[in-house]
């Protein structure tokens, strides 16, 4: 890791753990069967609410929190509580996406809803959801003024609604036949890009930044999560194995609807004839590379690909950062987007 | 109605609906399915989320908030997106308590889940509470100062949490065999009374009361809304059929751990001895009232009702509250704990 990220992130993502820890009260005893649901999925502790250490996640959304704050002249300490209260949030929606999609596990452990049952699952998830709000309004105990932090509220809940409106429209699409590009472009922006873009904001408003810095900022990680994502669909398909760790064209194995196939099923009637094959074997996944290869799906999402990055770059630098903090969100940027897509 | 309380609810009840619907894009138009699915749940719309005039319960707690409001000395005008944010965060958790109680009606209706499915309804839930959110931001347009915004975020949320630790007493409570009366009323303190004590402290807050004006503010709703439950639960076993609408003793048919039960199953071996049998009857019906009635725990759950209304009208007596607000918080009171028990 290059020396400026590698030298903040290691100040910054233990002050994020504190914080976190504090208002989901790991105080480091056996937690009750309430904050313990929470923490087992935050990763502190086990099924048996025994201390544990697993991988809990990179962490990434708080670290651009607080590296945008550093950047846009901010005392990165002052926006901790809104970097522990955004990676709070993600984790609560995490709790809830995997009982809507019933996912058994998540980081290699049985997830929640498995454990405890779906009730109770839900109510974890509603309550962490509160418990991200509280740490929103511990900014005021560090000195950031009230009006910011109401502004900062706002946001934060504006981005709630965009990600449940993600998520609807995500769990609409799996039910339906046809989906265009723009309706996909639309719902990742909401489900995964505005809470990276809110990280990245927050970071700016809580360093009193500008109204046109701000936006800057908002875009910059709007831009940085609509490219990760994209990335994620081509290598989900044209993934080298050994590099991604998840076994190649599992996307198309699942008849998942991800960048390039919307692309193309838009333009290859040959490959909306395959699609409607029920059980892909090994023969479907050749032909349905071979026809999105054709149909130029590939090159579209890798175009895709480059224009949001090249987008967030040039919001980043418009935002105009600076000092180890700006080049750690260089490094930082070019690690999630320098992918070999 | 006693004159003081029915003028005002005429005048505020039509404010915070005004209020709500704003938060909710209930705009008039048909809506779109994600907003849809909460206008219904409203009460606004129908299934197919066209119009509709349903009972869409009392509206106690927005009344409650901005009546203390009044009476606090402030104008209740301004908070009147508190009102509106406290029932929307009542009815999501409802949402939710739908799902994880497996509840298929609500208020003579389906329920969200039972018509668009458990994942969708938990989605929508999550996109209320986000929007409840939302409507406290804007008591920052009322004019209230962006300090006393915080103060009430950070109480809203305090308050969830309580809602969803009581949640989850109640869902383990399910579970075992053995509940305690003071279990009891911890759970039902936070699954029901935190919520109409965060209304009646709200409206004081947003008027700009002395912090112990606040603090019996708070206790007033507390003790209500624990005397309400406890009320709830006499009536859910002695109630007369014709007054409370559903059938007498319900809650021996269901063997609910209700207040009176848990006394008597403290207190009288024989009532044990009876709740092991498997498939309540008639019989077994007459013989746990009768059984009860010996161990005292009717007389006893009168006790606490009696108890907390005594509370409640002391808190709100030491409170102070002015004018006409004053006599319709009475009269409103009288109205929720004058019921025959």
């Amino acid at each position: 890791m290059p020396t400026e990220l590698k030298t903040l992130s290691q100040e910054m993502i233990p002050a994020v753990e504190a914080e976190m820890q504090a208002v989901l009260h790991a105080d480091g005893t056996q937690p009750d069967s309430f904050y313990g649901m929470m923490q087992y999925h935050m990763g502190w502790v086990d099924e048996a609410l025994q201390p544990a250490v697993v991988n809990s996640g990179k962490r990434i959304r708080p670290l651009l929190c607080l590296l945008s704050c550093a950047a846009a002249g901010g005392d990165w300490q002052q926006a901790v509580p809104a970097a522990a209260a955004i990676e709070i949030l993600h984790n609560f929606s995490l709790v809830h996406d995997d009982i809507e999609d019933a996912s058994d596990t998540r980081r290699g452990r049985q997830t929640v809803w498995k454990i405890w049952g779906i009730e109770q699952a839900i109510n974890a998830g509603d309550a962490m959801f509160a418990i991200a709000h509280l740490a929103m309004a511990r900014l005021e105990e560090r000195g950031v003024d009230p009006a910011i932090v109401v502004q900062a509220l706002r946001r934060f809940d504006e981005t709630c609604v965009q990600l449940t409106q993600g998520q609807h429209a995500d769990m609409d699409f799996e039910k339906r036949d046809q989906v265009s590009v723009a309706e996909y472009l639309e719902m990742i922006g909401g489900k995964t890009a505005v809470l990276i873009s809110l990280s990245t904001e927050l970071g700016a408003r809580i360093a009193g930044a500008a109204p046109q810095t701000n936006t800057h900022y908002n875009q910059y990680g709007l831009k940085l999560g609509l490219a990760f994502q994209v990335i994620d669909d081509i290598l989900g398909i044209w993934g080298d194995e050994s590099r991604t760790g998840k076994s190649a064209a599992t996307d198309i194995i699942t008849k998942k609807k991800t960048l390039p196939v919307l692309h193309g099923l838009e333009h290859s009637p040959d490959l909306r004839q395959l699609y409607t094959q029920s059980d892909p074997d090994t023969a479907f996944v050749q032909q349905a590379i071979t026809l999105l290869n054709a149909a130029g799906s590939h090159d579209y999402a890798r175009q895709q690909a480059v224009e949001y990055s090249d987008s967030a770059s040039h919001h980043l630098q418009a935002a105009n950062p600076n000092g180890p903090a700006a080049r750690a969100l260089h490094q930082l940027t070019h690690m999630l987007l320098a992918r070999d897509f």
